[in-house]
Formats: structure tokens, C-alpha cells, sequence
């Protein structure tokens, strides 16, 4: 056996997910409820009458690699060459931390709370890894200093993730310009490895920023799982610079040859009216209208929740110091499913994260019954 | 950079393969020319349209799992929880050689001429390997004996591939158990990795059987890409014990979180009608017969075409020290592409790979014009 694969701890929101019962109300769930517009999957099913369904090139249909280039404009970053269609955004983490990275010397920095598949990727392919905290105090706001304070010699690379699961926060232009900043002055390139799955699912005032707009040693993760409530197309991307995406794609085309060209044939749909991309947003706008003014109503305290489907919500004093047991109680007690914040790293024990794609009723009645536990334990 | 990547040499097949001019007869190719059957696609629609696209669980559909099982049937292997749906059968060898074998002490023995994704897959994971070669004098037979021979104490893995891709031979019933037999008397188990994936496309009077059936320490690759002409599907599997299966899918998880749910829907419409899996293999038989006359015909030697859609041809002496040389001029003088069977390691040298997918008339054509290439040096 790989002796790396026993380090690495068996995820718990897997154990939590493992103790839901039937008729309990899930505000746990990490996909999206929306059903997906069946459209582009006509479209495939025409491709697949007329050609049969051979391989595409290693990295992706090229028409489509160019739609991604150009539907995310990326400074330097604008050509097919500049990506590679992956297996979900997952894939896409995967073959930047294998392809970038010498596990010999080079050390990775992840901002926390975080999903934990940064650090554990870290771990399979032996690179070493440590974590920089938001400020929970701060609402877990991104912030350029924190991140530059921790840099270490050898790091190099940072992973970030905005929109933020489990917070929901938004790397701020400013703190992402002063993060290339930063960066610019040290001696060997760092790596931003910038997950953006959550991109179109904004609610501030303008579209979430990328670092690759500021900083010229970027990697850019993407999917359609999230936007287009495509989780089971397993088409994502991986967006940097050509030399290095030639790395990406040798490990890409030997750990799996290619994504499904079915998947592509969708993927090329949606980017041909990129405005199917943007068409779900309207609809969690709405729907996180609702949670606040609930949560409001309700006294619970919580970060901004700026993007994406996840909203951290603080756990009274007496139970902060054990967010396991908290989810645990909340479950057998009150019959409501969250994740406990320690779930995504350190910095986020004394949290718990509520996913609000369930139906509106059980939302309100979820966030009824977790206002009941927070008072039942003096919150 | 992965210090890794570096020493992986590119693609020999590619190499030739850009050098391709419009109207070339190409014998090269790696994957059938046959059309799929679309009905398992309609079903699957069906499936998007009703319930939209969500994850399956990591490891594939539970009832997809089973029945992979069930119909593969290898002893002690039966259950749901020895199958991990992967993306498409090279994914699996990833698994097989990332989740059980420990790079800093474990070395894997690969028998030659092979799929060269072997080789590289360890050197991708730094683990150790060598090669063993089939005997050209034999026509490539497969031997456990040759494969027995070839161990070291720190071996732990070995990797055979049956229907062979490049030789078409399969390893016969007999070598497979006296492989077994030698095995269990080791002490420490060794694996085999047996590559699974022409399983469908024998021209013997019986299939092929598989190593699963004699060795408990089996781990077998397949995928429906060449039964059924859909490489683009990009749907596998690894077949293996359930405590090794459980590690393998952890990488699973890590590297792409699942494989597409439409494939996995396609796939099942194809297991729940097993027959669909053999639906091609007269069509490649007939093939076959066409090809072995146009050889024989030409007094063109080559290894017995036991399976697969392949054929390793000998060439001529004179040309026999450099088959890169001899695929050059064949291409550039008679505009037939076919593979060096140096590209396959340094056992395949002095013979040529046909792929006999093309048309009957570019068959006939083609081996016309290899004839005419040989007879020019001497052959």
C-alpha cells in the first residue's frame, strides 16, 4: 500500500453525511438542487447520432479550450494553450499541485478555513503544506497581509479559493492586487493556485475579481458543476500560463487520457451563449435574500455571504469548542444536518457551515430549530 | 516543476502521427472506426431529463458497480465494493499503481512490447520498474515462465495486458495459472495488474481468461472504449480486493471525485444488455480474416492476432535496427502510417504495429504498399 494514502484522515463530512436519517432537514449538501436546462445535452445527443463519440485531443475539444480562454479573459491567458479541459474542478487542482510543484523542496501555503481537498492532495503527492487562518473575527475576510505574513522561504504556492466554501466571502480587488504585489517582490516565482468554482455565483455589486488579472504566475480551477448544477458532467478547467499547462496536460492525458467527449459537446454549448453560465445566479439571489433575513430574524450570527451556496454561521459560546459534537447534537436533537467548520481546518472549529440550496420551507424550518439549539445552549 | 515530469520522454506515437499528410492510409490508429450503438445514449437522456445531473457517489453508480462485478465474475471478486468506475481503463492503471504500491521500496515489472502508459505511470509515482520482454523468436507468446524468471526480491507488482496492444497476443489459460503457481510461493504477495481492456475482441476459440481467475492478488483494468467504440465515454473500472479497492478509491476521490453520471447511465443500459458487449466482435473477426489474407498473400511475417485491433508485422532485416526509420520512409515514400514497435519499448524493435481498423479498401491498399516498401529493401 501507499503509505501516504493511510495519512490521510477519512473525511468528516462523510461521517456526518453517514448519520442522516430520512425526513432530517439537510442543509449540509455541497451540490446544487436547481435542476440543470437540458438544452446542450440535446445538442451532444445530435454530435453523438452523426460521429459516434471518439476521443477528443488529450486536453479537450480546441473550440472549447478557446471558449474558456476568451469567456475568461485573462491577461496572457487568452489562448486554448492556456487551458485544459479537466475531470470537474477537482482534476484541475490535482494536475496544478502535480505539475508546478518539486515535492522535494517546494512548500504550499492554503488559506483556512478550506475545502479540505487542497491540503489532502498536498498529502498524496507528498508535498509539504501548511495553512494561513482567516480572521474569524473579521468574518473570515480574505486578506493579501495575512497571506504574506506566512509566506516562507520555500513556499511556493498559495492556494485560494473565491468565492469561499465554507465562508462565502470574496477576495476583495484590493487585497488581491496587494497579494501580486506582494508576491512580485520575492525572489522565486509563488504560485496562485486560485480555485474558482463558485465564480459565477456572486452577490456583491460587480463579478468576483480573479488574481489572474494581477498576478502573471497563476493557476485557475473551474467547472460547470456549480454554476449550471452540473456536478455529474465532470467538466472543469484548468487555466495558466502555456508552459506550464503543458506540464498539466502530460499528467492530465496519463492519470486519464481525456475528459468525456460527451461532456465537452455540453461544456461547447454552454460557452457558446455564455449567458447560460450566468442563469442560475437570479435564482440563489433570491434564495440568500431569504436565509439572511432569517438568520437575521433569528439572531444568528454569521459571516457575509458574498458567493457561492454556503453560509458560516458562529456557534454559541458553550458549544464552540467542539463543532464535531455540535453538528452531532444538532442532528440527533433537532434533526437538522451542517457541517461542523473544523471539518474545512482548524480555523474553522467553533463554526458550522449551512449549505441553502434546500426548498425555502426547509430552510426557515432548518434555521427555526438551529435557533432553538443556539438558546437551548445559552446562544 | 515536478522534477518528474522532465523525465518523461514524449509520445513516440504522437511524434509520427503529426507528420500524418491528408490522404495517407492510416494504420495507426488506437481506437475502432465502428459507430456506437446510440440507444444506451437515449436511455440516459431519459435520466437527464427526469432527474437532472448530480454526482454519483465516488466510486461510481452501486448498481453499475455490481454489475461490472457480476459480469465479470472472477472468484472472490463479485461484490459492488470490489469495482471503483474510473475514467475509462487508464485511469484505473493510475489507481492500480498509486494506492498499492509504496514507491520507496516496492519495484514493478512490466512485460514488453506494452502500452508505453505503464512505464509511465510509474515514473510518474517514482516508483521503480523494469521490463521484461516477450520472446519476438515465439512470436511475442506470453510466458509466465520469461515473467518468473525476471523477479527481484523488491518486486511487488507485475503488469500484463491481455488481448496485447501492440502484439494482439493473449496469454493463454496455462501461462496465467503457471504464473499463479509461481507467485504464491513468494514471500510477499505480488500483484498483477492485468490490463483488461480488449477483453471483448478475441479471435480464439474460447475468451480470454484472466489472471483474476488462478491469483488472489489481481487487479484488473477495463473499460468500455474499444467493446462498444466509445473512447469518448471516458468509463472504466479496477476490479480488485475490497480493502485494496477501498485505497484506490481514496485516489479516486482525490484526483477527479467520480466519473461522468451520464456515462455511468450509459454504461448501466450497456451491463444491464450484456450482449451489447460482444455486438462488435464479429465485425473485427471478419476484419481480421480480410487482414491475415492480405499478410499471407504478401508473405508478410507477423505475431499470431489472437486479439485486440492490432497486428506487430516483422520488417525486413535491412530495416530492422530502426523501426522509427522504417514508419518515416513507409509514411514519407508510400504514405501509409504505421507505429515503430520500438514505441512499445526496446523489445518491439524490428517490427511495425497495423492497427486494421480502416476501411477494407484502405486495408487492402495499405499492406499492398508495405509489401512494395519491403520488397524495395529486401523483405
Amino acid at each position: 500500500m501507499n503509505p501516504r494514502l493511510a495519512a490521510i484522515a477519512p473525511s468528516l463530512l462523510r461521517a456526518i453525511n453517514a448519520r442522516k436519517r430520512p425526513g432530517d432537514i439537510d442543509l449540509g449538501l455541497g451540490e446544487p438542487t436547481l435542476r440543470p436546462d437540458v438544452a446542450p445535452f440535446e445538442a451532444a445527443m445530435e454530435r453523438v447520432r452523426r460521429d459516434g463519440l471518439p476521443y477528443t485531443p488529450n486536453a479537450g475539444l480546441p473550440e472549447l479550450r478557446e471558449a474558456i480562454a476568451r469567456y475568461h479573459a485573462y491577461p496572457g491567458l487568452g489562448e486554448a494553450a492556456n487551458v485544459c479541459v479537466t475531470i470537474g474542478s477537482e482534476e484541475a487542482l490535482y494536475l496544478a499541485i502535480k505539475a508546478v510543484l518539486d515535492p522535494a523542496r517546494d512548500e504550499v501555503l492554503i488559506v483556512e478555513p478550506c475545502y479540505l481537498a487542497y491540503p489532502k492532495l498536498c498529502a498524496l503527492e507528498g508535498v509539504r503544506h501548511r495553512s494561513v487562518a482567516s480572521d474569524a473575527s473579521d468574518g473570515f475576510r480574505p486578506s493579501a497581509a495575512r497571506v504574506l505574513d506566512a509566506l516562507a522561504p520555500e513556499t511556493r504556492m498559495v492556494v485560494i479559493n473565491t468565492p469561499c466554501n465554507p465562508t462565502g466571502r470574496v477576495w476583495p480587488a484590493e487585497d488581491l492586487r496587494a497579494l501580486a504585489e506582494g508576491l512580485a517582490g520575492r525572489p522565486e516565482p509563488v504560485w496562485v493556485l486560485s480555485d474558482e468554482v463558485y465564480r459565477e455565483l456572486y452577490y456583491t455589486s460587480a463579478p468576483a475579481t480573479s488574481i489572474a488579472a494581477y498576478h502573471p504566475h497563476a493557476l485557475i480551477a473551474g467547472s460547470l458543476s456549480k454554476s449550471n448544477a452540473l456536478t455529474g458532467l465532470r467538466l472543469g478547467w484548468l487555466i495558466g500560463p502555456a508552459g506550464e499547462m503543458a506540464e498539466a496536460i502530460k499528467v492530465h492525458q496519463l492519470v486519464n487520457t481525456a475528459a468525456s467527449t460527451f461532456s465537452n459537446h455540453v461544456a461547447l454549448e454552454i460557452f457558446s451563449r455564455p449567458e447560460m453560465l450566468a442563469a442560475h445566479r437570479p435564482l440563489y439571489a433570491h434564495q440568500r435574500a431569504l436565509l439572511t433575513t432569517l438568520l437575521d430574524r433569528n439572531g444568528i450570527t454569521y459571516a457575509p455571504v458574498e458567493g457561492a451556496f454556503y453560509c458560516f454561521i458562529r456557534l454559541p459560546e458553550s458549544l464552540a469548542r467542539d463543532s464535531v459534537a455540535a453538528a452531532g447534537a444538532l442532528l440527533d436533537a433537532h434533526r437538522v444536518m451542517a457541517m461542523p467548520g473544523v471539518a474545512f481546518g482548524a480555523a474553522g472549529e467553533g463554526w458550522l457551515r449551512l449549505s441553502w440550496v434546500a426548498t425555502p420551507e426547509a430552510l426557515a424550518t432548518g434555521i427555526d430549530r438551529i435557533a432553538e439549539f443556539f438558546a437551548d445552549h445559552g446562544g
